[in-house]
């Protein structure tokens, strides 16, 4: 029986985890979940699982749902019930799922008390990798990739030494505005942008997916989950989304991960590694899809993956700046404030105005952090 | 240093594993060669790598070439001297590359010597699987796969369990003809044949490709290399060879190997395995590639394959039988006597007329072999 908790629980991967407790309810038993403001979800939730603690996004919500909640559950809110859930239970598996730098508090309680980390939020490593996978490294504590293209790179490594990792690409499909120039996506809509062609995901996710942003914090990621450097890292364009990702070896082998758009496949296995647990997932079939393709990435055409790649070389802060600066412009996109292209113009002038940091602590990226935020709000 | 045997090093196998060897010489000492008539190449290897040990098909070449062997070099010939390269030097690696059942004494004289065997002659296990890897797991010896369909799967099993392994699929060119009907397979050349699409290989394997009965023996291969049940083992067209193989685990992940048709990149990973050495290999690049095609196998255009799995089922005997009902059949339609199409005739022939032993023992298996040889060139 393994148990776990699930921060973040009534987002997309948060859903899918519950979906796979559900699969195998002899395997799992969940500890503890912590959700935002989505508290029908959220009640459902706990009166299925009844986990030991629950926590929603404030004082007014929790206040809102105390009646529904049934007894045995201990009810928490806000950043500390966050921290509540992912470090304050017998779990020993977290799952990191809050979308935004929210999600790093809550996990770096969960390594501090030694639980292995299930990272499905980007950000965590965006901002403070080298703080997040230091404290890891001293805990003993693994940090398990849940996004599809690094769990591709995490299980193409099993039995495999990274000295001979040569190189790993992680896979692109372009998002939603991938058959559209420059020209045309002056005048793209929300409404054009939230149609990804191949992954259900949440809104924001879906944004980033379109500008490259999500596989620039990608790369980052990778680079901090596996320990390569920037060089080592590439991305390919591959509609189909089929090859999630793969690594090659310096003897020129190439070893990939490939399956169905089903995160409920790398979430399971962030859950059961180094075990694979049967799945009801629906099958990879190679003659139903009968092709696949894979185009060289264009950095003019995508110009947010290589600023991420500029600013991950840089280090410190700058890959702070960069996620900040993108999670305020896309929030203003999704209120129609600003035009799609000026999510890019706005992370880049960001960047530019900004002295990165090395060696950040939580203090100096919290507060480059909240510098990015402001400047982004205000260009 | 390793210390290796190769088994056929003027064959296409033979050559490229020599290769290996000229691009690591810090890392690889031939002990052993054994060739069968291309005296020239065998006696510039022979003054290349000055073996311990070297060895040529019959007595009457061993006569022609002593004086131009080096001195300290042992010269044996014909089956006595295979056994002689295989298991009397000091090589922990032997590596058995000569086509057809002659590969069987040298390699059992290996394993029961400890040797680490490196398998590039499918037919030892089509024609002996259980009795070599019965041999191999009492003496502890480890079966690499050469081949780079089952150096695929190999590599997509490291730091996995067999048992999470759903199913194989072994992928397929289609050879050359993949493009004709079975109507047009009536008039098609030996010429014709000989022309594959993909990898550089012998004549013998070139006509195998064409037939199927190629990724037949391929399928018996795996299922005594991984031991796995026939109805785990499937087979896919793909006309590019880039995938050259993945494993499906029962979480409905899927890990592929693949690469440039370069021999040199298995057969240098069954020689430093579980390391990785570096290699001038061409590296893969999918953006160059484009595309990637897949097509469900046609068993009615490629009913050897068929006949393959079904001989692989039925089990003892049978499969021998396959086997040399094809090669006589292949040396009479490369001695242009027959037709393309009547080698499956042949094929399917011999075999309604063979009763299956079970359980074989190597002189059941031998006399099965000759009569199926008989069989084949009477008909």
């Amino acid at each position: 029986m393994r148990k776990i908790a699930v921060i973040g629980s009534t987002g997309s991967i948060g859903t899918q985890t519950l979906d796979v407790v559900r699969q195998h309810p002899d395997q799992f038993v969940v500890e503890g979940i912590a959700a935002g403001t989505n508290i029908d979800l959220f009640v459902q939730q706990v009166n299925a699982f009844r986990p030991k603690k629950a926590s929603i996004g404030n004082k007014q919500l929790a206040d809102q749902i105390a009646p529904l909640i049934p007894a045995g559950v201990e009810l928490f809110y806000g950043e500390h019930g966050l921290v509540e859930v992912a470090a304050g239970t017998d779990a020993d598996f977290v799952l990191s799922a809050i979308v935004g730098s929210a999600g790093l508090p809550p996990t770096l309680a969960a390594i501090t008390e030694g639980k292995t980390i299930g990272i499905a939020n980007k950000e965590t490593l965006v901002t403070a990798g080298h703080i997040v996978t230091g404290l890891a490294k001293q805990k003993g504590v693994a940090l398990l990739p849940v996004d599809s293209e690094h769990s591709a790179i995490f299980q193409c490594l099993q039995g495999e030494s990274l000295d001979d990792v040569e190189q790993i690409t992680l896979t692109a499909s372009g998002g939603s505005f991938r058959h559209l120039t420059r020209e045309q996506l002056k005048d793209v809509t929300l409404e054009d942008a939230l149609k990804h062609p191949n992954w259900s995901m949440g809104a924001k996710l879906t944004i980033d997916s379109a500008t490259m942003v999500n596989k620039g914090l990608e790369v980052i990621e990778a680079h901090w989950l596996f320990g390569l450097p920037y060089d080592k890292i590439n991305v390919l364009l591959h509609p189909e989304s089929i090859i999630h990702s793969f690594v090659e070896y310096r003897d020129g082998s190439v070893i990939a991960q490939l399956g169905t758009p089903d995160m409920r496949i790398p979430i399971q296995y962030a859950m059961t590694y180094p075990a694979r647990f049967p799945s009801a997932s629906k099958r990879l079939s190679l003659a139903e899809v009968g092709k696949l393709h894979f185009k060289e990435m264009d950095y003019e055409r995508f110009p947010c993956l290589r600023l991420a790649f500029e600013c991950g070389k840089i280090g410190g802060t700058a890959t702070t700046v960069f996620n900040a600066a993108n999670e305020v412009a896309v929030a203003r996109f999704m209120k129609r404030e600003i035009p799609f292209l000026q999510i890019e113009t706005i992370i880049e002038t960001v960047l530019s105005r900004h002295i990165p940091q090395q060696e950040a602590d939580l203090e100096t990226i919290q507060a480059a952090d909240q510098w990015a935020r402001a400047m982004a709000a205000s260009l």
